[in-house]
């Protein structure tokens, strides 16, 4: 016991995210309040808010992270990859944020739970949609293309995401991606 | 003058509607209560209630009929169409609720200043795009190309609907989602 408090102890953020996603699914968003996050953490609140602005950042502090990422892969990919390619290198960077299976379908569930997560979601997408169609204009893609590749991207990332999480499936992030993307492919030109 | 009051008068839900759009335009949407609409219009606060529940339906009260239509015309496509031109169908559907350009491009501009109606919009979207889905699903169609063919109907939908108010654009609404569906088949095949 000595051994696990030791082991986990300077991690003060790890261990209130972990406390946060616990009372979160146990007993909704709504109901929980940071000074009890911070207890099940075992810290106070002061350290809780050295570490998020708020509780709902415990559970969106990674979008930045991803957009960042997708809007790089974006930008990196090289000068002759189509437009649509850009966005398929952007899905296969989310792999580097979601590479906890169990993190994110909990992080699922919370936020399908409660009505201010779930537009608190819609407004993280419609932003990473808008970023990734500033950057494919940066790669001097046209409108209304680099809009409407930018906003499948999203379709297939939302699509490939819930597919993901699904306890039957065992493909990797980049794979389901990948396959998502293909059955547009299909959809559309069907 | 009589002539126009009299003409206009019996209409009090487009005389609301038209006072609510002109004070949202001028004033912002935060800002306009319903007690000033209702007085522009020239109608009691009660008279308005009878009309709309709130002064957001003014904005959103056609929502409803635009997903009753798009949602009717999946359903009722040819049971031999592919799942993207049943969302086609859906697409062109939406011309009888898209009738009225200045209207639309006059909303559109109240809904980009506030955010609250522009998360308002971004719900709107993630409901049409389920019901979309859904009816997909109803005509046999399996996942994931259920949802994957409903969320690009619905990028060309955003998409083709900002291209439409735009002063420069000159076609008709169902002109311009026809081809920004098409344009989105282009790029994704690319």
């Amino acid at each position: 016991m000595i051994c696990y408090v030791a082991r986990w102890k300077p991690d003060a953020k790890g261990r209130i995210a972990r406390a946060a996603m616990e009372l979160y699914g146990r007993r909704g968003y709504e109901r929980t309040t940071v000074a009890e996050i911070a207890q099940r953490a075992g810290v106070t609140e002061r350290t809780f808010f050295r570490h998020f602005a708020d509780k709902r950042e415990v559970l969106f502090g990674g979008s930045r992270r991803l957009q960042d990422l997708m809007v790089g892969a974006v930008t990196s990919a090289p000068a002759s990859a189509a437009p649509i390619d850009a966005v398929g290198a952007a899905l296969q960077a989310c792999a580097a944020v979601l590479n906890d299976r169990q993190f994110s379908r909990q992080r699922q569930a919370i936020v399908a739970a409660s009505e201010e997560l779930r537009e608190r979601e819609l407004i993280k997408m419609a932003t990473l949609t808008t970023a990734i169609a500033e950057a494919l204009r940066g790669r001097g893609v046209k409108e209304p293309t680099a809009s409407l590749t930018a906003e499948a991207g999203i379709a297939v990332f939302r699509v490939a995401f819930a597919s993901w999480v699904d306890p039957a499936n065992r493909k990797e992030v980049g794979e389901v991606m990948r396959d998502s993307l293909e059955q547009l492919k299909v959809a559309i030109s069907a």
